[in-house]
């Protein structure tokens, strides 16, 4: 199956206090296609970058079965560049630059072998540019599609962001976020409340705290993995969102049964991303790596009551 | 088994952002006594209160097979006085007044009867009244003991601190006390510098996003259960001790195994506390609502990797 990928591609400084790293490769759909690219092989990515965008970063992501032209490469334009400084809790941040550059133009257009995606990823961008994506899709109504947003288009875009929540399958916030949307504190009766605004599924991510699963009535908890050392926790949101609709995407299986193992998968590839600043780790691991952290989250959280 | 408790028994006035109430029954050693009584019906309860202090409520922890030989009650003082402010996360709060009122002159004597429990549960208190009620046991060597502290005492005595948490089996921290103690902000280098500190066992109390228990190279987490409505955390950390030091003297297994199912019904018991202003809920609760929301928690992070 394929899975279309929708997001930023950038250029990241990140300060942490315990360490940093400067201009290096980042952006939503960057971490969703790394991510994504452990499970299967037939990723449609569409985004956009400017002239300065490393070559070889392209070639890596195309060894990584990640088809490319839907990309627009502005040759006279900057790709997006975001400076941020996380605080010592390695969850609140600061941004301390943000500058649009080609993303300011972004318009993206689906070159026609990519309207037909089975499942679609649309990272956190303005909610007018993901509209404009899923009314490219010819099968709209048979993709699968799964939307990340932020509590900034909540702020200034509620109505059209709300439009655009109606369509889609699954929504991936964080909790703050899923507070926001729904005016409610109670993560339970947030779930509640979000489902009525159209998702069937709802992901609420609680950074290190894990992630949970809501389907009307049905819940699901996957942990964060506990870690000695955490470097960096930038894209970890992208990359769970990349692993655990690969992960549908490889299984085409979207029960909520299958969904919870999706969720332990994206949990695994999120627990990886944090370990290395940007996207250092997801280049390095392997299938059996991931197939041992399951294994860790499994005995994680496994007792038997008799 | 027996099980002996530890602590304070106090009047609490409690706000939060959604309700409040007024000098209602509270205190460490009452969450305690009340969570364990739904395991075991041999609690040996060491407290100190005023005259003050309502003898239904008494009376109501005799019927639950609670032992009250080992309450002081001062009949020309008051009880100890705690209010408090909750915060809107429900977690952070302020402390309006504490009055120590008779907590002043608490100085522990535990009846014969007492010496030999096989269980400990020592409430937070100060580490010097806890090194006191250890130095009584007559089976200091073969008691399993679990301690709960708090920052407050790291603060002002922690060399004393330091000396009784030697001493104990399970340390029942927080995790913002278990990175103070340690002086690590991961979790998983704050239990590994913990275990060089004494005890064998460390749980982290997460509130409302689960608790973890660490033994050397081990570690399981129990989520905590995602709830529509939290009326009161107050002596949720307290219950979830209860329950969790009840099922291990009830069960009489200290493997990592079955703490892991301790844990759970740790959790399980404070999930009850929570929903209700001071001890109200774990009245009202039986074995059949115990059973049916452990099951909820083994629902919620079942998962099966093919």
């Amino acid at each position: 199956m394929s899975l279309l990928t929708v997001g930023t591609m950038a250029f990241d400084s990140i300060e942490t206090p315990f360490g940093g790293v400067d201009k290096v490769v980042g952006g939503a759909c960057t971490y969703i296609s790394w991510a994504a690219s452990y499970f299967i092989d037939k990723i449609n990515l569409v985004s956009i970058v400017g002239s300065d965008f490393p070559d070889d970063e392209l070639d890596a992501l195309k060894k990584r079965g990640v088809d490319l032209s839907g990309l627009e490469i502005k040759q006279d334009g900057k790709t997006f560049f975001w400076a941020g400084k996380y605080h010592y809790n390695m969850i609140s941040r600061d941004t301390l630059t943000t500058d649009l550059n080609v993303l300011d133009d972004f318009n993206p257009v689906l070159p026609q072998h990519f309207k037909s995606s089975d499942f679609v990823m649309l990272g956190n961008l303005t909610p007018d540019i993901q509209d404009q994506v899923l009314n490219q899709l010819s099968s709209a109504d048979r993709s699968f599609v799964a939307l990340d947003t932020m509590n900034f288009w909540m702020d200034i875009a509620m109505d059209k962001l709300l439009e655009v929540i109606r369509k889609v399958d699954v929504l991936i916030i964080n909790d703050e976020e899923a507070r926001q949307l729904s005016g409610e504190y109670s993560l339970v009766n947030a779930a509640k409340k979000i489902h009525t605004l159209g998702p069937k599924y709802l992901i609420i991510k609680k950074g290190e705290h894990g992630a949970m699963l809501f389907n009307e009535s049905k819940v699901f908890f996957a942990p964060g993995l506990p870690l000695a050392e955490v470097k960096d926790p930038t894209g970890a949101g992208d990359t769970f969102a990349g692993g655990f609709m690969g992960y549908l995407a490889k299984t085409e299986d979207t029960s909520f049964e299958n969904m919870k193992r999706a969720l332990i998968y994206g949990s695994t590839m999120a627990s990886f991303c944090v370990q290395e600043f940007g996207i250092e780790n997801l280049k390095k691991i392997n299938q059996d790596k991931i197939d041992k952290r399951v294994k860790a989250f499994s005995n994680l959280v496994k007792f038997d009551i008799p």
